[in-house]
């Protein structure tokens, strides 16, 4: 019987895909859980991995004329009650401040005391806040559009809690934007969708779907969602990005009226839009494998680190030397528009852990240096994404050194080609209910997550269609907007759940 | 009667100090109060600063070897509770989060639900929840130094708010390190300070004065806390940083243990240091002036603003155009390792309420461009710590692309030099009680502020210096480093307070 490759996380992806995930994000040293209910703790790699999400988009966003700037963490209570469907969708669960003081209570233990008069909301999102205050800003047309995100934490009271997928506290941007007509508004609504879109597939290699989200899938208080939608390697699908019509809803609610340039008083249309840490958990069910955490170059926050090989102080000198020396050599080379970030890993832990340690972490590339490799100047730089398990050639460090940032370059290319070849093997068009049922059915019941993947399906929203879908755990992830491809031409065709005629095409899948 | 000059904020520096600060805020569009109690919502020309502000201070923690990462917002009341000195300093005034749930009640007014068996307390500081976690972090030495910081947002429930300078939520930066030694600990925390000074001085343009807290000043359960001192133009101190030696204090409470080389079990020793949004208050009251901000340009959000004038739709063609090819000039030279950042402001609004709003908002250097400038392709540059008042010739376009950088260093240098030569001006070795209190008595009730300025003085801590101190609300701001300027040499004198001999001397000022 052939002996099952070792590998570094157990339980691999095909044992137990919810629990490898978990194994990942510990390995790579990526997060923590708290002591604290459903708050992680982002570590350094982690961290570094959400600064470099955090510099892309930024300039994203400033490149398409937003701003930043910052608005209060708490909300009063009677503004959350302004906009009532908003109430119901977000007032649920939140953290509430009732009292501003402790004291030593009789026992010596600590007891709050100073009770707000007014409780205070830790925001679960800023519309509310921010809207009052677009209201004092907004007085005329010239004072529009506003157009400015914010970077920050939130907190939505979750029962349920999966570490970048779902905390208490997370991590997020949130664009806030007012404007004076409905056109511009739905036009900047479509434009950020389009820059996650841009964003997942060029730095984070992960192909997602533009779409709009149906009527029971809205975000509360919006007229229209729209969201990005990616497949995870156990075929579910993963919303990694949403952008919001409010139409007038909020403008109304919080009174950001304006002068038209006509003289004539109206509401302002307004937009919101964000993504979170929840795109890290995206990127480690895209790209990892059995080994641990696979990172695209684009967002890696060591491109390569260098392992010294030393079995005593007489080989240390040389051997550090050459790495230091190679490190610099491939820091003035050049990838996406920066130079290559290396490193070399000196710590003084035994060889095997550390080497172990960096796949783990998703180190594009990795390059142990030895005695042996500097006797022959040539290297073995080994790609974190190359499954192959054959032995490379070694190449020279002239070579190695001058095709680093090519090399990055077909990394990030390839996971995303990876990506979208898994994604369109695990999609299929659907047009009867008996083939819906079975794609969807897990044909074995200890592994739920092997089923079909993605489906495309005509479709009319009706009770008996919630029904079906309800019944395996399937949704409507999205109705994909007129130019994503494949979509682009308007067939009719029988809705699979009620045989309606119909030119609406979804998106159905399971879903995080 | 010679008309007084016109200035464009109401009221002056002189006028009134306080007044003026708040003033400056809201015309240079840096931040307004919010209507949650204490909090300001910070506007994209106030936050485009802290921008700033971050992207250099980050650059600096990076270079002495932190890294970012990112802890829980709320800390459970058991923590506090943990560090006796500590829970005395912090756990008085807190937002305390109670429930979690909020539910309509009889009235259909929302009310909390969802009661927390234990509160949680909206960080007012992290050493608590980051040592809890160090704890679990550390095991042996070969897991020391953690050299670690966070960008956050954190809360103290504060009675007497003023923009910027204290607010209920701010945002700021910790440092928090743990070490094998008490040597390196106490190396880190002088290491953190001088980097909290190369900061203050060469990017925000203001001398400060590094010193020791004396012990009533200290951080709630530190061993030592270093500070920098600022003076600002209203001649009172303004603590710009802090760094904390915090022994093994919260290490003992936290259980921050390892296993040392020799195999023994010991306690880490922690630092933490921190600066915050107060900055930008120290930044607004050291270098404007009674026409509104004055920024240095290294934390500029842009250096130049070219101002279109015309008069109709004839003139608008070639004067946009003109202004537009100097913004591409201007962009293409460096200043400050990076591209002039230079903006054509082009909004709809009168031409002096743009002009005035632009010098209100400090941006270093104005360009008004009107057909005649075009003509004779020369420009009259404004630079805005220029108080001359007199009309500067013009010089060639050509002149003022090639020089811009040295301009926007000039301008650097000479905000500095002027704050230097305020400071010095205004401090003054005291060495008897009689001149200590007349330095410190306002000629002038009605103008509190027009007092002496900085104290250096021999001193003693006792109940008597104290209560002097006391009397005219004077502190102790610090007792500046050894190898700090004029303090290298170790002299000896009699307290200016007690009459006894010492080799101590302290900074005493009024302060912020």
């Amino acid at each position: 019987m052939a002996k099952a490759p070792q590998t570094a996380i157990t339980p691999t992806r095909a044992e137990d895909y919810p629990e490898w995930y978990q194994q990942v994000v510990r390995a790579a040293d990526l997060a923590e859980l708290s002591s604290v209910r459903g708050c992680m703790v982002i570590k350094p790699w982690g961290y570094a991995l959400w600064e470099n999400i955090q510099r892309a988009l930024d300039q994203m966003f400033k490149d398409t004329g937003h701003v930043n700037a910052y608005f209060p963490l708490f909300i009063p209570l009677s503004y959350l009650e302004k906009e009532a469907a908003h109430v119901d969708g977000f007032a649920k669960e939140c953290a509430v401040v009732t009292h501003h003081r402790l004291e030593a209570g009789p026992d010596g233990r600590l007891v709050p005391t100073g009770k707000l008069e007014e409780p205070l909301v830790v925001r679960p999102t800023s519309e509310t806040i921010i809207g009052a205050t677009y209201a004092k800003w907004v007085k005329s047309y010239r004072d529009l559009p506003i157009l400015i995100n914010q970077w920050a934490n939130v907190v939505r009271w979750e029962l349920r809690t999966r570490m970048f997928l779902r905390t208490t506290e997370f991590l997020w941007q949130e664009g806030h934007t007012a404007h004076a007509t409905s056109d511009e508004a739905v036009e900047e609504t479509k434009k950020m969708l389009g820059v996650y879109a841009t964003f997942a597939q060029d730095y984070m290699a992960m192909p997602v779907i533009r779409g709009e989200k149906t009527a029971g899938e809205r975000f509360p208080g919006a007229v229209n969602t729209y969201s990005i939608e990616a497949m995870m390697q156990d075929r579910k699908a993963l919303q990694a990005g949403t952008s919001h019509f409010l139409g007038q809803n909020f403008s109304k609610a919080q009174e950001i009226k304006y002068l038209s340039a006509e003289g004539r008083e109206e509401f302002a249309w307004t937009t919101s839009w964000g993504v979170s840490t929840r795109l890290i958990g995206a990127l480690i069910m895209t790209h990892s494998d059995d080994d641990g955490l696979v990172l695209p170059p684009r967002l890696a926050p060591q491109h390569v680190v260098i392992l010294p090989i030393h079995r005593n102080d007489e080989e240390a000198g040389p051997v550090l030397e050459y790495c230091h020396k190679l490190r610099a050599e491939l820091s003035a080379q050049r990838y996406d528009d920066a130079p290559v970030r290396a490193l070399v890993d000196t710590r003084d832990i035994p060889r095997a852990d550390k080497k172990w340690q960096q796949i783990k972490r998703g180190v594009p590339i990795v390059i142990e240096v030895g005695p042996r490799d500097i006797a022959g100047d040539t290297l073995m730089p080994k790609r974190r994404d190359d499954k192959s398990g054959e032995k490379k050639a070694a190449i020279s460090r002239g070579q190695l050194v001058s095709t680093i940032g090519a090399e990055l370059a077909a990394m990030q290319r390839g996971l995303f080609e990876r990506a979208a070849a898994e994604r369109q093997a695990n999609t299929r068009t659907i047009t009867n209910l008996a083939d819906f049922e079975s794609y969807f059915t897990p044909a074995n019941a200890e592994r739920p997550e092997v089923h079909g993947g993605f489906a495309i399906c005509h479709f009319v929203e009706t009770p008996e269609t919630a029904a079906i879908l309800a019944k395996h755990k399937v949704t409507i992830r999205c109705i994909p907007l007129a130019d994503e491809p494949g979509f682009e031409e308007q067939v009719s065709g029988k809705c699979v759940f009620t045989g309606q005629e119909t030119k609406q095409r979804g998106v159905f899948a399971k879903a995080y």
